[in-house]
């Protein structure tokens, strides 16, 4: 095996040291040209009052960075619109000024995908929170854009009733379908792309679509159904578009039934081999198991100091079984012995809400367990995603890779869908550190692909992995995109700069 | 309730008398002027050889229609690509000559997607018969468009795996996957749209493109992956598109392990809102019920004429449960519970496979048994689709509508998923019936929007749903449509007229 160094393009740009740089002078020259913004400010008032905007600078800061490495871009101003009715008549204000526009949710994406490359108006969505049309017997509910994921559940508390996909951060619902997330639960309940049901979208134009349909005689109810062959799949041509098709204002996601039981375990193994091969294994088997996370020992590691806890320092597998206490019982058999047949440990058991909330805290917090590694360091986390029978080989080799070249990346992994990611905390003023990280995520992505992977399972492309898909994909399926991105959104206005 | 007649507008053109006529004159003015085709056929000849083209008469009709009543529009010219890259040169040489191309696999649709409405040439791809790059440890195999759902079933026999979405007929995979389709199993294991994991597409102007990614270097190798979020979801724009974005000339499919254990049974009921309410009842209850099939008392006694079976006449559940052994007894136990006290019969097992065989097959040859009550009739079969919690009270009223307008048609439906058919069974010279199976369409198709439910949850929209999918989606949906179908086809050659 070599990790011959390949010529470093321009795929990692992002990971330049001037991408570590927080914004400190605002961005001068506006997309209006002096006195153009006199008269669109006004005009976005008179739309959502005069709390609705904001062109204060720590405001603009706040809503030019996500999460990630990506340095802050701040927008021109920020509006709050209130209602889909409202999007639509700013979005018309952008369209007739030619302002770039870029929705923004709870800022908890983790590939630039808020920045405002070419300034513009950032779309702050988090006033439009109302969780509408909960149909219980139909398993279905529709949210705007400032409803998040806890937020939802804690609003189904007493029916019974819960929407699974967990990213680990507390995301708009609307960004999570923007993003084409997923998380832990994804080897059971699927992704967003699974899950969504109906978008209500407002084009480049201010013009609103469903992409199922909305009977016009029924405003109230929003337009959802079980199955459909009617025509093209417009919700799958959104979800994943990371808003550079239209903003997303509502969305009407697929619920599910608590289950009866739920259980978690920790299983420690001897290698890396021993625990992927026991998940590959566990899910060839057909157990329907509801997470299965992989954490190599750094990661542990570091989630034993941050969170206080004691896990032996090796590499384990978290696991979570949802079903009656029946069925509960035949997937933990089955799965305990797999591990065993592995060497891997006895179960340690999380059994009630509290304990199993402490284990899966633990595995949500990765990312800052990470960080405090090494204080004072930046992170950025690899996505990639192979299939199954290709993950031990992977895992392994990207391991060996991290020695190699003298890199923390802790691997945390959910193994059940073959994505995994490395976060990498580096030392953002250490040049050297900072190319070696490049060229170790970009071996990374090749060594993805070359064994039918991709360069991302779920954090989307955004700014950092532009030049990856189009490696990925090939030029035809790339201007493929680019023309259903010119269709939609002719003036380039929609989140410019990002994905292709 | 009222069925008020409305205006009867040009919805179900496709239902006059006109199309019940066989085509017998051919048409004679081509798509090309007088002398043009001599250029051309010699070109198609080179590409696939002198067997791989036919003007002839019964070969253009035959290559005309599909199963539905919608009337014959054969082709200029059938050729039969034996590769990829056959279609591709075809495909550029009808490019360059402004021909329609309409791709046919077995012809089993049930909207007249197949018919040359603008006559061109009709692309067969019955030769390109491959199952290709298996992948067992994956769950993942592709096919070429010859491959039909049994003969994957069948070369998949001694591996464990199976492709379980069933949509009665024999169909061509990649048929499926262009029409959207899904069937009896839908309701376990999801529709074509959940379980086509890639595309190969050969476009208008003849150019390949990959829906997921295909590494360069790798070109035996199809792209699949778990999940992606790596750029527009191409796969599911072309899933459902029915011919009009594309030719699918490869899909890559998931595949399931065969369960341990299967086993069928029939339950009747004294009411159709009893079977119904059990049927959603039960997957509320969250049992992972394979498939749960509702027949009407008219469709078992249909069933029951056709197959010399002797099942109760009254409205009737078929279902099937797959699993653990141990799983088995509990999805039974529950579901018992719940049709008993819906006042359900006790059920009557199939348990070995050949009895279930027997039992499916009378599902599945529903259309031919409703055919038999009046021989030298034709059929029709609605196709709508609506949340759960609606299904009994349309059912229930669409029962009454039948009856209350003197017509033939028994209900069959995947009511697990809020679909269900009424199989129109009409004389195309009672233009009085006819008329009236306009009408009753119109109006099942409008209460299922009423509803929140869709016009076609699994035939597609083909020729005969066009008007009902405008009025499903409203305007701006379908502009964006057409502006998708512009972008990817702007001369207007891919299967012309259908859809939109």
């Amino acid at each position: 095996m070599s990790f011959a160094l390949r010529p470093t393009r321009s795929l990692y740009a992002h990971l330049t040291t001037s991408n570590f740089v927080q914004c400190r002078t605002i961005k001068k020259e506006h997309t209006l040209k002096s006195g153009g913004w006199e008269r669109v400010i006004p005009a976005f008032r008179s739309v959502c009052g005069e709390d609705g905007v904001s062109l204060g600078e720590a405001v603009r800061e706040q809503h030019g960075r996500d999460e990630s490495v990506h340095r802050c871009r701040p927008p021109d101003v920020v509006v709050w619109p209130r209602s889909v009715e409202e999007v639509s008549a700013l979005a018309k204000i952008c369209h007739h000024h030619h302002l770039p526009i870029i929705p923004f949710g709870t800022g908890t994406g983790l590939e630039g995908g808020v920045g405002a490359l070419k300034g513009g108006v950032c779309f702050s969505l988090r006033n439009m929170d109302r969780v509408l049309d909960l149909h219980q017997e139909d398993f279905d509910v529709s949210v705007e854009p400032g409803v998040t994921r806890k937020g939802l559940n804690s609003y189904l508390r007493d029916t019974g009733l819960w929407f699974p996909v967990d990213p680990g951060a507390d995301a708009s619902l609307c960004g999570m379908a923007a993003t084409s997330a997923s998380g832990t639960n994804a080897v059971r309940y699927g992704t967003m792309r699974e899950n969504v049901l109906n978008l209500e979208v407002v084009l480049a134009d201010g013009s609103i679509i469903h992409t199922t349909w909305l009977y016009t005689s029924l405003v109230t109810l929003p337009g959802l159904k079980q199955k459909t062959s009617a025509g093209y799949n417009l919700t799958n041509l959104f979800v994943g578009s990371e808003g550079t098709l239209g903003v997303i204002t509502k969305t009407t996601l697929r619920l599910y039934g608590v289950p009866e039981a739920m259980v978690s375990a920790v299983c420690t193994f001897p290698s890396v081999q021993a625990a992927v091969d026991s998940t590959v294994q566990v899910l060839q088997t057909g157990v329907p198991i509801a997470r299965i996370e992989f954490l190599d020992d750094v990661m542990i590691d570091a989630c034993n100091r941050f969170n206080l806890l004691s896990y032996p320092v090796a590499p384990t597998l978290f696991l979570e079984f949802h079903g009656t206490e029946k069925s509960l019982e035949e997937q933990v058999t089955v799965t305990e012995e797999i591990t065993q047949a592995n060497g891997g440990s006895d179960f340690s058991w999380a059994r009630d809400a509290e304990t199993r909330g402490r284990l899966w805290k633990a595995r949500h917090d990765a990312w800052y367990a990470a960080l405090a590694l090494r204080p004072g360091c930046k992170a950025y986390s690899t996505d990639v995603c192979v299939p199954l029978s290709r993950l031990p080989q992977i895992i392994v080799e990207t391991k060996e890779d991290l020695m190699l070249n003298r890199l923390t990346g802790p691997i945390a992994g959910h193994v059940g869908d073959g994505n995994f990611h490395c976060i990498m905390v580096m030392d953002p003023n250490d040049q050297d550190e900072v190319i070696r990280v490049h060229e170790f995520t970009e071996r990374l992505a090749r060594r993805a692909l070359a064994l039918d992977g991709t360069c991302t399972g779920e954090h989307g492309v955004g700014l950092g992995k532009r030049a990856l898909l189009r490696e990925e994909m090939g030029p035809l399926a790339i201007e493929v995109m680019q023309g259903l991105k010119t269709t939609l959104d002719p003036k380039n206005l929609m989140n410019p700069g990002k994905v292709l």
